[in-house]
């Protein structure tokens, strides 16, 4: 059995030859042999470009019964609420990524404990990992990306100051299964597709 | 609360201007502000072209107690075994994306059951979302990247012949849940990369 690498279309890590050959590209749009749309391919050497969906990694994290919410200082909808999380990097894993967003927004170290939800967001071609999880230590304050970072009893939740439609899916998904060990993880509400 | 589209950091949809602009570029390498890592950005407008991890969507999928696979007809690993999967394209969701790779593999009309695994191949920047699923009809055959098609009894996999090492893990996990209705996904087995 080969490594996972023969898999990759294209590999796109920092020592990778292509991700410094797209800063002096000469690109066009075709269809490759075999395939059914157009993708940027590199007349020089045949690198086919493929654009694809971009991964969100975060989590509903935990302490004392409470949710960690971080209010964002950054656009998109700076002033608003959300759970820590933020676009996967190059060579992590989305368990890494998780944390990495916790860590940076909110300077928490956090235990990842379920994967809550797989959420999909077709018309950004977006797809958000969550996982539930607890503060490791109790230590949190507000990392670079945000105003303040602070604890929240479900009530208290600022629902109208939410930035993002999925944050609301979040939580009400992490309350429906507060109490159980295992569950399987939610994908989208019913008919929701991120668009209001 | 806003839309989710503001959260994109780069929509790339066929409709998007960058995505044609990406054919004609004029990108550096530069650290954008508030950023810790080098990313192309084009000089002329400041579009900044982030490059992440790749979404792999598919599927273990049943049909009378047996697991179809695909034998490869296409490079990395022709002629070996695999789940059918592969990459997710813009404006699908992930579940879109595993119900379009049956079809295309092994002409499959399937039914998506549980998520059973979220897979991370951080060399490669790959993370692997893969459901269990059933054949709706019964019917398959081999699509244009499949040697041939066929159903196998859980003892009778071809191990030796995997494409993958994600492979051999999705039907070992699948096989230890394979009498519950309701259970948490996998992640990689514990200490396994890929990377072999």
């Amino acid at each position: 059995m080969d490594s996972e690498e023969d898999y990759a279309q294209i590999k796109g890590m920092p020592d990778d030859p292509h991700t410094r050959h797209r800063a002096k590209p000469s690109f066009e749009l075709t269809v490759p042999d075999g395939d059914t749309r157009e993708r940027s391919t590199c007349k020089s050497c045949g690198f086919i470009d493929y654009i694809n969906p971009k991964i969100v990694a975060g989590a509903v994290v935990l302490h004392e019964g409470k949710i960690l919410l971080c209010r964002r200082a950054i656009e998109p909808r700076m002033g608003y609420w959300t759970i820590p999380a933020g676009y996967m990097e190059l060579g992590e894993s989305v368990e890494d990524a998780a944390r990495r967003e916790a860590f940076e927004e909110a300077n928490a170290n956090i235990v990842l404990e379920n994967l809550l939800a797989v959420y999909s967001i077709p018309r950004i071609s977006q797809v958000q990992v969550l996982f539930k999880a607890r503060l490791d230590d109790g230590v949190f304050s507000a990392g670079a990306e945000s105003l303040e970072v602070a604890l929240f009893a479900f009530e208290d939740i600022p629902w109208t100051d939410l930035a993002f439609p999925s944050v609301k899916w979040v939580l009400n998904h992490y309350w429906s299964v507060r109490s159980l060990v295992t569950f399987a993880p939610f994908s989208n509400p019913s008919g929701a597709t991120g668009d209001f």
